[in-house]
């Protein structure tokens, strides 16, 4: 029936469009978790089996993660001090129950005396998302700083692939280093 | 009828989706109505109510926030410096007419001298909006500077639970001070 | 048919919603594709026709400004040097085959020996984009730097104007300068 065909085909797009809405909500979360130090919201978003590897230190588990925001010092220490996860809009590509991402990660830091924020980090971030029984969580997140080594390009680059950006006739970039 | 239950889910789900991306759009459309003196567009964007707590000071009414943009000295003077008004794609909760999101923002200023900008201020955002006979409206935006204050920190947590993504079994989180 | 002109109706405001999105990612993905090097993916998301005014300099076609990513030595330059092209979230106005949008831009540079990274231009930026068989594609970018002139605030006026951001009733705004 053509009515039942054009209902089916409405509900697979609207569906795509949610878990892109959901994606994004998962995502923004994260920063506003890690500033107030609400470990349970941060282990709430990341799926059990879940890594963030910070391109400082690896965490392993929504557990591992959350504790990282409970009481890793040097989080307490920038908290403590005045810091913003921020992160900008990610590009997502969604495939069934998987979905990646790329975006860029920032972390600035309060300095009182300057009355500014220093932009400590800035990084290149890929993700990875599963689709669980309890909604979309992060699987994965993996940042590297962007001080202008061939593998923070590659990461990029990597992530560019990862979310079908690259042309199928794609060959190598030119001079972004070996590959 | 089956098809008509269908139809009916289906525009519901996709009137949700449209009011996230109206929320998207108001309040993307504040930074570069503020950078460029735009006091109508950002009489337009707020509710008449509407109440605009920068950290600083408190500007009531969207013609009040308006007449901030118009002819607050500070504000004239960070204009006429270069500015930028910026905020992080934000997190929403749309609960019928009433919407709530949270975000980090920011005031860059221009030093000519350095040849760069400045980070003057970056701050945890709560954001409330109606929806009126004229469409979403922002009725509410409390800035809090990001200095590792509990003020700041407490404020991103409120928002976090405001839009839903605080788990229902959470007990406090560790070691964000007082609540 | 009632449910003909409902399931009409449905597949409009879907279309719609996908514009939007799709205009994110086409967007978003320029950033990365820049700090990466990743000229293939820069010749996909423009249009061939495209033409991209950094504010330093002009860019004319897909061709040239994937030619820019690939070998202009300033490009080359930040790139080796770590580098960030950001964009805030944008407002985004579809109008059948053509779209139109503003957002912040940044490009900030690592600086090794501060351990920070430098924010060293803020832009406004106004974008259209085209549909064209092969999706949408970036039709033209004209970034104007935030350093208080009346040139930068008028950039973002025109841009709210051609988004649909100001009331129809408009007069200027209160103090900008000359228009």
């Amino acid at each position: 029936m053509a009515d039942d065909d054009r209902l089916a085909q409405l509900e697979k797009r609207i569906a795509a469009l949610e878990d892109q809405i959901a994606i994004y909500q998962l995502l923004m979360t994260y920063g506003p978790a890690a500033d107030s130090g609400s470990d349970d919201v941060v282990r709430a978003i990341h799926h059990p089996d879940a890594e963030y590897d910070s391109g400082l230190e690896v965490f392993r588990g929504s557990d591992g993660i959350a504790d990282m925001i409970a009481s890793l010092p040097l989080h307490r220490e920038i908290m403590a001090g005045g810091s913003a996860h921020m992160a900008t809009m990610p590009v997502v590509q969604v495939s069934g129950d998987h979905a990646t991402a790329l975006c860029h990660g920032q972390l600035l830091r309060f300095d009182e005396e300057a009355d500014a924020f220093r932009v400590w980090r800035t990084t290149a971030v890929r993700l990875e998302f599963r689709r669980t029984s309890d909604g979309w969580k992060i699987f994965r997140r993996v940042n590297r700083l962007l001080d202008g080594s061939d593998a923070s390009h590659q990461h990029f680059r990597d992530g560019l692939r990862a979310v079908g950006a690259v042309p199928a006739e794609a060959s190598a970039p030119s001079g972004t280093g070996p590959r």
